[in-house]
Protein backbone atom coordinates (compact mmCIF):
# COMPACT_ATOMS: atom_id res chain seq x y z
CA UNK A 1 0.00 0.00 0.00
CA UNK A 2 3.12 2.20 0.09
CA UNK A 3 2.93 3.49 -3.04
CA UNK A 4 -0.71 4.73 -2.95
CA UNK A 5 -0.56 8.12 -2.22
CA UNK A 6 -2.75 9.04 0.70
CA UNK A 7 -3.83 12.74 -0.84
CA UNK A 8 -6.15 10.49 -3.80
CA UNK A 9 -9.57 10.00 -2.64
CA UNK A 10 -10.45 6.13 -2.44
CA UNK A 11 -12.50 3.89 -4.61
CA UNK A 12 -15.12 2.06 -2.72
CA UNK A 13 -16.94 -0.74 -4.97
CA UNK A 14 -20.50 -1.14 -3.50
CA UNK A 15 -22.85 -4.15 -3.79
CA UNK A 16 -26.98 -2.04 -3.72
CA UNK A 17 -28.44 -5.63 -3.77
CA UNK A 18 -31.39 -7.28 -5.52
CA UNK A 19 -33.68 -4.32 -6.04
CA UNK A 20 -35.64 -3.33 -2.34
CA UNK A 21 -33.98 -0.24 -1.45
CA UNK A 22 -33.76 -1.56 2.20
CA UNK A 23 -32.05 -4.84 0.95
CA UNK A 24 -28.68 -2.13 0.80
CA UNK A 25 -26.27 -2.71 3.47
CA UNK A 26 -26.04 -0.54 6.73
CA UNK A 27 -22.73 -0.27 5.50
CA UNK A 28 -23.28 0.83 1.74
CA UNK A 29 -26.28 3.10 3.08
CA UNK A 30 -23.56 5.02 4.92
CA UNK A 31 -20.91 5.09 2.29
CA UNK A 32 -23.37 6.48 -0.03
CA UNK A 33 -24.77 9.20 2.23
CA UNK A 34 -20.96 10.20 2.78
CA UNK A 35 -18.81 10.21 -0.38
CA UNK A 36 -18.75 13.63 -2.55
CA UNK A 37 -19.07 11.26 -5.78
CA UNK A 38 -21.32 8.35 -6.59
CA UNK A 39 -20.86 6.88 -9.73
CA UNK A 40 -22.89 4.29 -11.38
CA UNK A 41 -23.48 1.80 -14.81
CA UNK A 42 -26.57 2.40 -16.62
CA UNK A 43 -27.78 2.56 -20.66
CA UNK A 44 -28.70 5.53 -22.48
CA UNK A 45 -32.10 6.91 -22.04
CA UNK A 46 -33.12 4.26 -19.17
CA UNK A 47 -32.36 5.11 -15.15
CA UNK A 48 -31.55 1.61 -14.33
CA UNK A 49 -32.56 -0.12 -11.07
CA UNK A 50 -29.12 1.18 -9.58
CA UNK A 51 -30.74 5.34 -9.58
CA UNK A 52 -33.95 3.90 -7.80
CA UNK A 53 -31.45 2.36 -4.88
CA UNK A 54 -29.45 5.55 -4.89
CA UNK A 55 -32.06 7.85 -4.16
CA UNK A 56 -33.36 6.44 -1.22
CA UNK A 57 -29.92 6.75 0.41
CA UNK A 58 -28.08 9.64 -0.85
CA UNK A 59 -27.94 12.14 2.02
CA UNK A 60 -26.79 15.36 0.76
CA UNK A 61 -25.19 17.33 -2.12
CA UNK A 62 -23.30 14.91 -4.05
CA UNK A 63 -21.94 14.78 -7.69
CA UNK A 64 -23.67 11.72 -9.59
CA UNK A 65 -21.74 10.52 -12.20
CA UNK A 66 -23.49 7.67 -14.82
CA UNK A 67 -21.07 5.99 -16.89
CA UNK A 68 -23.48 5.17 -20.23
CA UNK A 69 -23.09 1.81 -21.80
CA UNK A 70 -22.50 2.15 -25.30
CA UNK A 71 -25.44 0.78 -27.33
CA UNK A 72 -25.75 -2.91 -27.62
CA UNK A 73 -28.88 -4.54 -29.12
CA UNK A 74 -27.55 -4.49 -32.51
CA UNK A 75 -24.21 -6.69 -32.17
CA UNK A 76 -23.06 -9.76 -30.83
CA UNK A 77 -20.66 -9.86 -27.53
CA UNK A 78 -18.17 -11.49 -29.74
CA UNK A 79 -18.45 -8.71 -32.42
CA UNK A 80 -14.66 -7.32 -32.58
CA UNK A 81 -16.72 -4.03 -32.87
CA UNK A 82 -18.42 -4.68 -30.24
CA UNK A 83 -15.69 -5.65 -27.62
CA UNK A 84 -13.73 -2.67 -29.22
CA UNK A 85 -16.60 -0.50 -28.57
CA UNK A 86 -16.51 -1.89 -24.90
CA UNK A 87 -13.31 -1.14 -24.43
CA UNK A 88 -12.93 2.34 -25.04
CA UNK A 89 -16.44 2.88 -22.82
CA UNK A 90 -14.36 1.13 -20.05
CA UNK A 91 -11.27 3.57 -20.87
CA UNK A 92 -13.07 7.00 -20.24
CA UNK A 93 -14.93 5.56 -17.55
CA UNK A 94 -11.45 4.51 -15.65
CA UNK A 95 -10.64 8.59 -16.98
CA UNK A 96 -13.51 10.01 -15.30
CA UNK A 97 -12.98 7.96 -11.78
CA UNK A 98 -9.75 8.59 -11.54
CA UNK A 99 -9.93 12.24 -12.43
CA UNK A 100 -11.63 12.43 -9.35
CA UNK A 101 -9.93 10.16 -6.85
CA UNK A 102 -6.62 12.31 -8.19
CA UNK A 103 -7.96 15.23 -6.58
CA UNK A 104 -8.71 14.06 -3.60
CA UNK A 105 -12.28 13.17 -3.92
CA UNK A 106 -13.57 9.15 -2.95
CA UNK A 107 -16.13 7.71 -4.80
CA UNK A 108 -18.70 5.10 -4.40
CA UNK A 109 -18.99 3.01 -7.89
CA UNK A 110 -22.40 1.69 -6.83
CA UNK A 111 -24.02 -1.97 -8.83
CA UNK A 112 -26.81 -3.79 -8.00
CA UNK A 113 -26.39 -6.92 -6.67
CA UNK A 114 -22.47 -8.11 -5.49
CA UNK A 115 -19.27 -6.22 -7.08
CA UNK A 116 -17.15 -8.73 -7.82
CA UNK A 117 -20.36 -11.04 -9.02
CA UNK A 118 -20.64 -10.73 -12.19
CA UNK A 119 -19.99 -7.21 -11.89
CA UNK A 120 -19.22 -4.42 -14.13
CA UNK A 121 -17.50 -2.92 -11.15
CA UNK A 122 -14.46 -5.89 -12.04
CA UNK A 123 -13.48 -3.60 -15.41
CA UNK A 124 -13.03 -0.94 -13.41
CA UNK A 125 -11.24 -2.22 -10.20
CA UNK A 126 -9.11 -4.11 -12.45
CA UNK A 127 -7.97 -0.91 -14.06
CA UNK A 128 -7.80 1.72 -10.98
CA UNK A 129 -6.54 -1.09 -8.30
CA UNK A 130 -3.05 -0.94 -8.38
CA UNK A 131 -3.00 3.06 -8.49
CA UNK A 132 -5.77 3.66 -6.00
CA UNK A 133 -6.85 2.34 -2.36
CA UNK A 134 -10.04 0.64 -3.07
CA UNK A 135 -12.53 -0.81 -0.69
CA UNK A 136 -15.11 -3.66 -1.68
CA UNK A 137 -18.95 -3.53 0.33
CA UNK A 138 -20.30 -6.72 -0.69
CA UNK A 139 -24.36 -6.81 -1.40
CA UNK A 140 -26.76 -9.06 -1.09
CA UNK A 141 -26.96 -11.28 -4.90
CA UNK A 142 -29.49 -11.00 -7.27
CA UNK A 143 -29.93 -14.76 -6.41
CA UNK A 144 -30.80 -14.15 -3.00
CA UNK A 145 -33.14 -11.76 -3.45
CA UNK A 146 -34.84 -14.53 -6.01
CA UNK A 147 -34.29 -17.37 -4.33
CA UNK A 148 -36.27 -15.17 -0.98
CA UNK A 149 -38.42 -13.43 -2.71
CA UNK A 150 -39.71 -17.53 -4.16
CA UNK A 151 -39.51 -18.68 -0.82
CA UNK A 152 -37.27 -21.31 -2.29
CA UNK A 153 -34.58 -23.33 0.21
CA UNK A 154 -32.04 -23.51 -2.32
CA UNK A 155 -29.07 -25.51 -0.55
CA UNK A 156 -29.09 -27.96 1.64
CA UNK A 157 -26.25 -29.95 3.47
CA UNK A 158 -23.74 -31.73 0.83
CA UNK A 159 -25.52 -29.89 -2.18
CA UNK A 160 -23.27 -28.57 -5.28
CA UNK A 161 -25.09 -25.35 -6.03
CA UNK A 162 -23.75 -24.14 -10.25
CA UNK A 163 -24.71 -20.83 -11.01
CA UNK A 164 -25.29 -21.07 -15.17
CA UNK A 165 -25.27 -17.98 -17.25
CA UNK A 166 -27.99 -18.56 -20.20
CA UNK A 167 -25.79 -17.28 -22.93
CA UNK A 168 -24.30 -20.81 -22.40
CA UNK A 169 -24.69 -23.83 -25.30
CA UNK A 170 -27.49 -25.90 -25.08
CA UNK A 171 -25.30 -29.01 -24.01
CA UNK A 172 -22.78 -26.98 -22.00
CA UNK A 173 -26.14 -26.62 -20.33
CA UNK A 174 -27.58 -29.81 -20.01
CA UNK A 175 -24.16 -31.22 -18.52
CA UNK A 176 -23.65 -28.46 -15.87
CA UNK A 177 -27.63 -29.11 -14.78
CA UNK A 178 -27.19 -32.94 -14.77
CA UNK A 179 -24.19 -32.39 -12.27
CA UNK A 180 -25.42 -30.00 -9.90
CA UNK A 181 -27.69 -30.40 -7.43
CA UNK A 182 -29.30 -26.65 -7.50
CA UNK A 183 -28.59 -24.38 -10.09
CA UNK A 184 -29.34 -20.94 -10.87
CA UNK A 185 -29.52 -19.99 -14.52
CA UNK A 186 -28.37 -16.20 -14.73
CA UNK A 187 -28.64 -13.64 -18.21
CA UNK A 188 -32.06 -14.89 -19.51
CA UNK A 189 -33.54 -12.48 -22.04
CA UNK A 190 -33.62 -14.07 -26.02
CA UNK A 191 -31.67 -16.99 -24.19
CA UNK A 192 -35.01 -18.51 -22.72
CA UNK A 193 -36.05 -21.13 -25.47
CA UNK A 194 -32.85 -22.94 -25.77
CA UNK A 195 -33.09 -22.70 -21.29
CA UNK A 196 -36.10 -24.39 -21.42
CA UNK A 197 -34.86 -27.18 -23.75
CA UNK A 198 -31.73 -27.89 -21.68
CA UNK A 199 -33.65 -27.86 -18.38
CA UNK A 200 -36.23 -30.06 -20.16
CA UNK A 201 -33.40 -32.68 -21.34
CA UNK A 202 -31.82 -32.51 -17.99
CA UNK A 203 -35.19 -33.92 -16.36
CA UNK A 204 -35.03 -30.57 -14.30
CA UNK A 205 -38.42 -28.97 -15.52
CA UNK A 206 -41.04 -29.50 -13.02
CA UNK A 207 -38.52 -28.00 -10.21
CA UNK A 208 -37.96 -24.83 -12.20
CA UNK A 209 -38.90 -21.58 -10.85
CA UNK A 210 -39.02 -18.80 -13.45
CA UNK A 211 -38.19 -15.04 -11.02
CA UNK A 212 -38.73 -11.28 -13.40
CA UNK A 213 -37.75 -8.31 -10.95
CA UNK A 214 -37.19 -9.93 -8.13
CA UNK A 215 -37.70 -8.35 -4.68
CA UNK A 216 -38.72 -4.89 -6.56
CA UNK A 217 -42.37 -3.63 -7.43
CA UNK A 218 -42.67 -5.50 -10.35
CA UNK A 219 -41.65 -9.09 -8.90
CA UNK A 220 -43.35 -11.98 -11.04
CA UNK A 221 -42.75 -15.82 -9.78
CA UNK A 222 -43.84 -18.27 -11.61
CA UNK A 223 -43.14 -22.58 -12.33
CA UNK A 224 -41.05 -22.23 -15.51
CA UNK A 225 -43.51 -24.77 -16.87
CA UNK A 226 -46.11 -22.40 -16.57
CA UNK A 227 -44.82 -19.57 -18.20
CA UNK A 228 -45.69 -20.75 -21.66
CA UNK A 229 -44.08 -17.86 -23.81
CA UNK A 230 -40.32 -17.49 -24.32
CA UNK A 231 -40.03 -13.49 -23.76
CA UNK A 232 -38.44 -12.74 -20.53
CA UNK A 233 -35.84 -9.70 -19.14
CA UNK A 234 -32.01 -10.21 -19.37
CA UNK A 235 -32.18 -9.96 -15.21
CA UNK A 236 -34.83 -13.16 -15.03
CA UNK A 237 -33.36 -15.79 -13.43
CA UNK A 238 -34.68 -19.47 -13.17
CA UNK A 239 -34.09 -21.38 -9.92
CA UNK A 240 -33.58 -25.01 -9.41
CA UNK A 241 -33.38 -26.13 -5.51
CA UNK A 242 -31.12 -28.72 -4.26
CA UNK A 243 -32.83 -31.73 -1.80
CA UNK A 244 -30.32 -32.02 0.00
CA UNK A 245 -29.94 -33.91 3.45
CA UNK A 246 -32.69 -33.03 5.70
CA UNK A 247 -32.80 -34.93 9.29
CA UNK B 1 -52.63 -17.41 2.43
CA UNK B 2 -56.16 -17.68 3.81
CA UNK B 3 -55.95 -20.17 6.16
CA UNK B 4 -53.20 -18.91 8.18
CA UNK B 5 -54.40 -16.53 11.17
CA UNK B 6 -53.52 -12.90 10.84
CA UNK B 7 -53.95 -13.51 15.08
CA UNK B 8 -50.27 -15.66 14.88
CA UNK B 9 -46.88 -13.71 15.01
CA UNK B 10 -45.21 -13.68 12.04
CA UNK B 11 -41.95 -15.36 11.56
CA UNK B 12 -39.05 -13.37 10.14
CA UNK B 13 -36.19 -15.56 8.51
CA UNK B 14 -33.33 -12.99 8.91
CA UNK B 15 -29.53 -13.33 7.33
CA UNK B 16 -27.10 -11.42 8.86
CA UNK B 17 -24.59 -11.68 6.65
CA UNK B 18 -20.69 -12.55 6.55
CA UNK B 19 -19.94 -11.17 10.04
CA UNK B 20 -19.37 -7.60 10.12
CA UNK B 21 -22.40 -6.01 11.50
CA UNK B 22 -22.57 -3.04 9.33
CA UNK B 23 -22.95 -5.69 6.62
CA UNK B 24 -26.38 -6.48 7.84
CA UNK B 25 -29.35 -4.91 5.47
CA UNK B 26 -31.14 -2.13 7.15
CA UNK B 27 -34.11 -3.92 6.70
CA UNK B 28 -32.50 -6.73 8.84
CA UNK B 29 -31.22 -4.25 11.30
CA UNK B 30 -35.13 -2.90 11.10
CA UNK B 31 -36.34 -6.51 11.61
CA UNK B 32 -34.22 -7.24 14.63
CA UNK B 33 -35.15 -3.78 16.23
CA UNK B 34 -38.94 -4.51 15.89
CA UNK B 35 -39.78 -7.70 16.76
CA UNK B 36 -40.69 -9.42 20.89
CA UNK B 37 -38.37 -12.43 19.92
CA UNK B 38 -35.33 -13.33 18.66
CA UNK B 39 -34.34 -16.58 18.36
CA UNK B 40 -30.81 -18.24 17.01
CA UNK B 41 -28.85 -20.81 16.42
CA UNK B 42 -25.88 -22.07 18.51
CA UNK B 43 -23.83 -24.35 20.42
CA UNK B 44 -23.74 -24.79 23.88
CA UNK B 45 -21.06 -22.94 25.35
CA UNK B 46 -20.07 -20.68 22.36
CA UNK B 47 -21.96 -17.07 21.93
CA UNK B 48 -21.80 -17.60 18.31
CA UNK B 49 -21.17 -15.28 15.49
CA UNK B 50 -25.07 -14.14 15.23
CA UNK B 51 -25.12 -13.23 18.66
CA UNK B 52 -21.88 -10.14 17.86
CA UNK B 53 -23.85 -8.85 15.22
CA UNK B 54 -26.88 -9.44 16.87
CA UNK B 55 -26.08 -7.18 20.11
CA UNK B 56 -24.95 -4.33 17.35
CA UNK B 57 -28.91 -3.85 15.98
CA UNK B 58 -31.19 -4.82 19.53
CA UNK B 59 -32.91 -1.50 20.21
CA UNK B 60 -34.67 -2.46 22.95
CA UNK B 61 -36.13 -5.14 25.26
CA UNK B 62 -36.53 -8.43 23.41
CA UNK B 63 -36.58 -12.11 24.54
CA UNK B 64 -33.86 -13.63 22.56
CA UNK B 65 -34.32 -17.10 22.21
CA UNK B 66 -30.88 -19.73 21.73
CA UNK B 67 -31.42 -23.09 19.76
CA UNK B 68 -28.64 -25.22 21.17
CA UNK B 69 -27.54 -27.79 18.96
CA UNK B 70 -26.96 -31.01 20.18
CA UNK B 71 -23.49 -31.88 20.68
CA UNK B 72 -22.13 -33.75 17.01
CA UNK B 73 -18.26 -33.52 17.50
CA UNK B 74 -17.80 -37.26 18.28
CA UNK B 75 -20.16 -38.45 15.49
CA UNK B 76 -20.74 -38.56 11.93
CA UNK B 77 -23.21 -36.74 9.80
CA UNK B 78 -24.33 -40.23 8.32
CA UNK B 79 -24.86 -41.77 12.11
CA UNK B 80 -28.34 -42.85 12.86
CA UNK B 81 -27.98 -41.58 16.28
CA UNK B 82 -26.67 -38.13 15.02
CA UNK B 83 -29.64 -37.70 12.34
CA UNK B 84 -31.94 -38.99 15.12
CA UNK B 85 -30.59 -36.40 18.00
CA UNK B 86 -30.30 -33.43 15.10
CA UNK B 87 -34.85 -34.37 14.15
CA UNK B 88 -35.19 -34.14 18.00
CA UNK B 89 -33.72 -30.53 18.05
CA UNK B 90 -35.49 -29.02 15.02
CA UNK B 91 -38.64 -30.76 16.56
CA UNK B 92 -37.89 -28.96 19.41
CA UNK B 93 -36.94 -25.68 18.49
CA UNK B 94 -39.92 -25.84 15.92
CA UNK B 95 -42.01 -25.85 19.23
CA UNK B 96 -40.40 -23.05 21.13
CA UNK B 97 -40.68 -20.86 18.06
CA UNK B 98 -44.27 -21.86 17.16
CA UNK B 99 -45.55 -20.90 20.49
CA UNK B 100 -44.48 -17.46 20.61
CA UNK B 101 -46.22 -17.40 16.88
CA UNK B 102 -49.41 -18.72 18.37
CA UNK B 103 -49.40 -16.50 21.38
CA UNK B 104 -49.15 -13.70 18.84
CA UNK B 105 -45.28 -12.49 18.91
CA UNK B 106 -43.62 -11.97 15.69
CA UNK B 107 -40.22 -14.05 16.22
CA UNK B 108 -37.12 -13.34 14.14
CA UNK B 109 -35.14 -16.23 13.87
CA UNK B 110 -31.81 -14.65 12.50
CA UNK B 111 -28.55 -16.61 10.72
CA UNK B 112 -25.36 -15.71 9.57
CA UNK B 113 -24.77 -14.94 5.73
CA UNK B 114 -28.34 -15.98 3.32
CA UNK B 115 -31.05 -17.94 4.96
CA UNK B 116 -32.03 -20.17 1.93
CA UNK B 117 -28.10 -20.78 1.32
CA UNK B 118 -26.80 -24.23 3.24
CA UNK B 119 -29.02 -22.23 6.16
CA UNK B 120 -29.97 -23.82 9.50
CA UNK B 121 -33.09 -21.49 8.89
CA UNK B 122 -34.63 -24.04 6.22
CA UNK B 123 -34.95 -26.63 8.49
CA UNK B 124 -37.43 -24.70 10.58
CA UNK B 125 -38.88 -23.05 7.90
CA UNK B 126 -40.06 -26.25 6.18
CA UNK B 127 -41.91 -27.12 9.36
CA UNK B 128 -43.16 -23.81 9.92
CA UNK B 129 -44.38 -22.47 6.39
CA UNK B 130 -47.75 -24.22 6.24
CA UNK B 131 -49.15 -22.54 9.64
CA UNK B 132 -47.62 -19.39 9.88
CA UNK B 133 -46.95 -16.38 7.74
CA UNK B 134 -43.01 -16.58 6.89
CA UNK B 135 -41.22 -13.63 5.60
CA UNK B 136 -37.72 -14.34 4.23
CA UNK B 137 -35.17 -11.54 3.98
CA UNK B 138 -31.97 -12.11 2.29
CA UNK B 139 -28.69 -11.75 3.60
CA UNK B 140 -24.88 -11.20 2.03
CA UNK B 141 -23.76 -14.79 1.95
CA UNK B 142 -20.47 -15.33 3.49
CA UNK B 143 -18.70 -15.96 0.28
CA UNK B 144 -19.44 -12.59 -0.84
CA UNK B 145 -17.86 -11.63 2.10
CA UNK B 146 -14.89 -13.59 1.60
CA UNK B 147 -14.38 -12.79 -1.78
CA UNK B 148 -14.80 -8.95 -1.03
CA UNK B 149 -12.11 -9.33 1.57
CA UNK B 150 -9.75 -10.92 -0.65
CA UNK B 151 -10.24 -8.83 -3.30
CA UNK B 152 -11.03 -11.19 -5.75
CA UNK B 153 -13.77 -10.91 -9.17
CA UNK B 154 -15.28 -14.17 -8.83
CA UNK B 155 -17.20 -14.00 -12.20
CA UNK B 156 -17.01 -12.77 -15.27
CA UNK B 157 -19.58 -12.80 -18.34
CA UNK B 158 -20.49 -16.44 -18.93
CA UNK B 159 -18.32 -18.03 -16.57
CA UNK B 160 -19.76 -21.25 -14.58
CA UNK B 161 -19.72 -20.62 -11.08
CA UNK B 162 -19.89 -23.78 -8.61
CA UNK B 163 -20.31 -24.22 -4.12
CA UNK B 164 -18.86 -26.71 -3.27
CA UNK B 165 -19.14 -28.58 -0.33
CA UNK B 166 -15.84 -29.64 1.56
CA UNK B 167 -17.55 -32.47 2.38
CA UNK B 168 -17.72 -34.33 -0.72
CA UNK B 169 -15.88 -37.08 -1.67
CA UNK B 170 -11.89 -36.28 -3.30
CA UNK B 171 -13.71 -37.54 -6.93
CA UNK B 172 -16.40 -35.39 -7.06
CA UNK B 173 -14.46 -32.66 -5.82
CA UNK B 174 -11.82 -33.23 -8.62
CA UNK B 175 -14.50 -33.69 -11.34
CA UNK B 176 -16.49 -30.22 -10.36
CA UNK B 177 -13.53 -28.42 -10.05
CA UNK B 178 -12.56 -29.16 -13.49
CA UNK B 179 -15.90 -28.38 -15.04
CA UNK B 180 -16.40 -24.97 -13.20
CA UNK B 181 -14.87 -21.71 -14.31
CA UNK B 182 -14.82 -20.22 -10.84
CA UNK B 183 -15.10 -22.48 -7.26
CA UNK B 184 -16.52 -21.72 -3.48
CA UNK B 185 -15.46 -24.25 -1.48
CA UNK B 186 -17.62 -24.44 2.02
CA UNK B 187 -17.22 -26.57 5.11
CA UNK B 188 -13.56 -26.72 4.82
CA UNK B 189 -12.36 -28.25 8.80
CA UNK B 190 -10.80 -31.77 8.85
CA UNK B 191 -11.35 -31.96 5.06
CA UNK B 192 -8.63 -29.33 4.13
CA UNK B 193 -6.50 -31.90 3.28
CA UNK B 194 -8.18 -33.96 0.90
CA UNK B 195 -9.76 -30.42 -0.44
CA UNK B 196 -6.13 -29.28 -1.44
CA UNK B 197 -5.52 -32.89 -3.05
CA UNK B 198 -7.91 -32.38 -5.12
CA UNK B 199 -7.86 -28.56 -6.20
CA UNK B 200 -3.79 -29.74 -6.90
CA UNK B 201 -5.03 -32.66 -9.23
CA UNK B 202 -7.80 -30.47 -11.19
CA UNK B 203 -4.69 -27.63 -11.70
CA UNK B 204 -5.69 -24.89 -9.94
CA UNK B 205 -3.60 -24.74 -6.95
CA UNK B 206 -1.67 -21.60 -8.19
CA UNK B 207 -5.41 -19.92 -8.08
CA UNK B 208 -6.86 -20.63 -5.07
CA UNK B 209 -7.23 -18.52 -1.91
CA UNK B 210 -7.84 -19.67 1.56
CA UNK B 211 -10.22 -16.96 3.90
CA UNK B 212 -10.59 -18.01 7.65
CA UNK B 213 -13.23 -15.61 9.63
CA UNK B 214 -13.91 -13.07 6.38
CA UNK B 215 -15.23 -9.55 7.29
CA UNK B 216 -14.76 -10.16 11.02
CA UNK B 217 -11.78 -9.07 13.34
CA UNK B 218 -10.29 -12.60 12.62
CA UNK B 219 -10.34 -12.09 9.11
CA UNK B 220 -7.03 -13.98 7.74
CA UNK B 221 -6.60 -14.58 3.80
CA UNK B 222 -3.47 -16.60 2.20
CA UNK B 223 -2.57 -18.13 -1.24
CA UNK B 224 -3.92 -21.99 -0.29
CA UNK B 225 -0.52 -22.70 -1.94
CA UNK B 226 1.29 -20.68 1.17
CA UNK B 227 -0.83 -22.42 4.19
CA UNK B 228 1.70 -25.06 5.18
CA UNK B 229 -0.51 -26.94 7.48
CA UNK B 230 -4.22 -28.47 7.25
CA UNK B 231 -6.23 -27.17 10.48
CA UNK B 232 -8.89 -25.03 9.48
CA UNK B 233 -11.80 -24.08 11.17
CA UNK B 234 -15.42 -24.97 9.28
CA UNK B 235 -16.15 -22.07 8.22
CA UNK B 236 -13.29 -21.40 6.52
CA UNK B 237 -13.30 -20.93 2.70
CA UNK B 238 -11.34 -21.73 -0.24
CA UNK B 239 -11.83 -19.75 -3.28
CA UNK B 240 -10.93 -20.06 -6.92
CA UNK B 241 -11.50 -16.86 -8.92
CA UNK B 242 -13.10 -16.95 -12.52
CA UNK B 243 -10.86 -15.75 -15.49
CA UNK B 244 -13.73 -15.35 -18.18
CA UNK B 245 -14.69 -12.37 -20.66
CA UNK B 246 -13.02 -9.15 -20.18
CA UNK B 247 -12.74 -6.16 -23.10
Amino acid sequence: MSSLSLSNGRLYGVGLGPGDPDLVTIKAAKIIAAVPVVAYFAKKGAPGKARVILDRWLAGPCLQMPLLYPLTTETHFCDPAYIEALRGFYANAEAAVAAHLQAGRDVALVCEGDPLFYGSFMHLYVRLKDRFRVEIVPGVTGMSGCWSAARAPMAWGDDVLSVLPGTLGHGDLVRHLGAADAAVIIKIGANLAKIRAAITEAGRLSAAIYVEHGTSQAESIVPLAAKTDDHAPYFASILIPGQGRRP
